[in-house]
């Protein structure tokens, strides 16, 4: 991050009497100092700057920035579900409920949401752990999902995004001091949220490495190194899985998620499950399985005892709908006393937006057979799926005729994750080579992608995420121009 | 809050091998269980459940609960204001830009947002710092506020409610163990949400006492004497200030914000104002300064050192759009790379909601004379703070007429916090008298109230905080249900 050079105080260059801040970067919380997300870190910066040029007029050997950067699926272009932002207005502006051009159950959906609401208004507070109706809702969805497995309303909270309900339960989680300091298992490559919550907290970060060899799977007996090496310095508590995986697409295989849960229940982790892309699964033979799902499968001696919170969103998935800031989390065989605590934790920020709460509501309760907007929504909701679907196995395709990058099939989420083979030219010449290739990369082509570094990578390895979201006949053209700018990369540091 | 009494674990009743959980309220974050929030404590959580007994018909002395305990506009029948909604339906489902019904101004206010979305949609993540275009807009409005002195939307952060953005704020500051840690000062009686994101991140809480015979006001005196006494064991460094005041409904007058500007100046402390309440004043006399335009007005030596946060939202004021968690923060004078930090942190939360930001946007550039949909914005306004100051005024002359009960003048906000005598046997019976007493009121009344501990009072006092915003004829009724109540109490105990 970019930060002027510290000026002497004013006052002192005026000759009056100095008042040094009170907040300075030596001053302020080291903790926050060490926090880091290159989601939107200096690459993105720059994004931002070289559009603002562009758009001053400056020559650039481009005419667009492309932000492959962050799985922003409205952004890219996609359409947002017709079903659900008409609910959305008839919730803003009830007026619209005598408006004949509605159908009918946009209208009773959106009764149904205002009759929730205090005063039937969006406005209103709702209950903290969110709208009863709506966590009634998710229940219900998650039982259909499950194939009858029970949930209960009282353990779903609906969240400001995913996001949210992550930072939440870590926040529950982390404690102790030196050796007794809570740790937290998280792979590599991760999402950047964790490493950041984790920073903040000052938790110890325990990093488990996907096996790229294996399509990114999960090794058990890499869990048991890392957790092993662990435990001479922290203490353990939870285990972080995402599924489908971002920033590496795969799908967890449901052999392995039983042996996942097995490893959690035999060395006492709780289990953090971030689902938020369980409908984008993509490759042939994939599917997604819940963790809640497979847990219960696994009987009692697991399902009665395994600590499980699992993640899901507005965001990603078909609907894409991130601006609202929509989630849920549903907790496990959490201990009664810690879920008053979380229940008394939630309030302090009063609720989750109400909009994204809706939103949510929509997600886990869309048009159904014989109402008037079912074929339509079952229309967009595959047409956005297959295009996703065809832009995954485009990306997977064309990277891997590019020599020097290898890519894993994109099984699911958002991203493609390929190797990059960095000259060792280039390497002696950068500090951090991803980061100089993606830099250079945005310089030469208006491409915005991030470096693998910010996801973590084995050492000596050299990544880029890029999301597959752009259209297809501007992915084709963004994955070209990749392929370009990779050869003649090379070439130049050779 | 209430727990289940703890279980042996299920596995030990069963016979079979132990498997203890893994978060527990003995091996959880201990700061979390020091966190508290009395606006939803166990007073409302009762007030909930009194609500389901009624409507399964249980018989109680009363036929509705009236939760009296929370600032929540629109579950108290305020009436949402048209153009914004009107807007925000059009921003939802951009076809209704093609509907004639909408006014001209609300459809040209809602291209505007969505041209500043990604993908023309509220769908997008925005920056994380907010939408350009609004934080220019929230940056002019703050211009014709202060009367002219320059406001850089650069120094403009949007924020999830107000609440986010004090949170983050003191993320930023607290620091330092044993006598270097941070302390925090905080008015007493404050809103719960300081003490409880003191709590969480383990700072110092500092208590300087308003002055409830000179209505609510800030002494420097007091000031000075709590800022002494916590520089023995903390190292003070910011000072929070509320107003208009909540709980307390106090304006401060001009002179007073200049010197606690002038103290926090040589005191080296950031100041953080809480101005969510600044179109909410009521007496004749009073009148809304914000920090900002006296610190400007206090001339150089002040307004280019004097580190200051003001805070914003779309929740109170004539709005009341609490569910839609919009708000914003102004910095000033704050070090260009403490700067960087914040916006590096706010960006791991990717963005605030987009229907906030939107709504932020109505509220700072409503309709101007001339458009459309002036005389109607203008008229809804009137109204609902006309209805405001009456029930201000009308809340005060009644809880005046009781004996043993004696309030302030509301002068602004939207809550009273009157003092309440309890007899000696009642105190003496209770663990917390002012919880004792509003836990009997809601089960004799249905009246859910706040009892002033959740608040911090001067020890031997007791007040509860009441809001201001029923209808007049509900809060005529609920008044006089208070009054029967206390002359009930009191002989009971006398």
């Amino acid at each position: 991050y970019p930060s002027k050079p510290r000026l002497q105080s004013k006052a002192v260059l005026n000759g009056v009497l100095s008042r040094a801040k009170v907040l300075t970067i030596d001053t302020m919380n080291p903790t926050v100092k060490k926090v880091e997300y290159a989601v939107r870190g200096p690459i993105v910066l720059r994004a931002v700057e070289l559009e603002r040029e562009l758009s001053e007029g400056m020559k650039k050997p481009f005419s667009e920035v492309i932000k492959a950067n962050i799985g922003d699926a409205h952004a890219m272009g996609q359409q947002p579900i017709t079903f659900f932002r008409q609910v959305l207005a008839l919730c803003s502006y009830p007026e619209l409920l005598n408006d004949s051009t509605f159908p009918e159950d946009a209208k009773s959906r959106a009764r149904r949401i205002l009759q929730s609401c205090g005063g039937n208004s969006m406005g209103s507070y709702t209950a903290s752990q969110g709208i009863d109706s709506v966590r009634q809702d998710v229940a219900r969805y998650i039982e259909r999902r499950d194939g009858g497995v029970p949930c209960d309303p009282d353990d779903i909270y609906l969240t400001t995004g995913a996001s949210d309900g992550i930072v939440t339960m870590l926040k529950l989680l982390v404690c102790g001091e030196g050796a007794t300091r809570t740790g937290v298992m998280i792979s590599i490559p991760q999402y950047p949220l964790y490493s950041a919550a984790l920073a903040e907290l000052g938790a110890v970060q325990i990093n488990y490495y996907l096996n790229e060899e294996k399509c990114w799977s999960m090794d058990i007996s890499e869990l048991q190194r890392a957790l092993d090496e662990a435990r001479r310095h922290c203490n353990p508590r939870a285990l972080c899985v995402i599924n489908p995986g971002n920033p590496t697409g795969q799908v967890q295989s449901r052999q392995c998620i039983e042996d996942v849960i097995r490893f959690a229940a035999n060395e006492r982790l709780l289990l953090m499950a971030d689902e938020v892309y369980q409908d984008n699964v993509y490759a042939e033979g994939c599917q997604f399985h819940s963790f809640k799902k497979v847990l219960f499968e696994m009987g009692p001696e697991y399902s009665d005892t395994v600590e499980l919170v699992s993640f899901h969103s507005t965001s990603k998935c078909y609907m894409g709908e991130c601006g609202f800031r929509g989630g849920y989390m549903e907790i496990i065989n959490m201990d009664d006393e810690v879920k008053a605590q979380l229940t008394k934790l939630v309030s302090v920020r009063l609720c989750p937006p109400v909009p994204g709460q809706a939103l949510m509501d929509l997600v886990v309760n869309p048009p159904q057979p014989g109402e008037p907007s079912h074929d339509n929504f079952i229309k967009e909701r595959t047409a956005t799926l297959s295009a996703l679907a065809e832009k995954a196995k485009l990306t997977e395709q064309v990277l891997n005729t590019i020599q020097g990058i290898s890519c894993n099939p994109v099984q699911g989420a958002m991203y493609s994750f390929p190797r990059i083979t960095i000259p060792e030219k280039a390497i002696q010449e950068a500090m951090e080579p991803d980061m100089f290739y993606c830099m250079k990369m945005l310089e030469e082509t208006g491409i915005c992608l991030v470096p693998g570094s910010g996801f973590g990578q084995t050492d000596g390895t050299y990544h880029f995420r890029m999301t597959i979201l752009p259209p297809t006949d501007k992915l084709t053209i963004l994955l070209n121009k990749v392929k370009e700018f990779h050869q003649k990369f090379t070439q130049q540091y050779s």
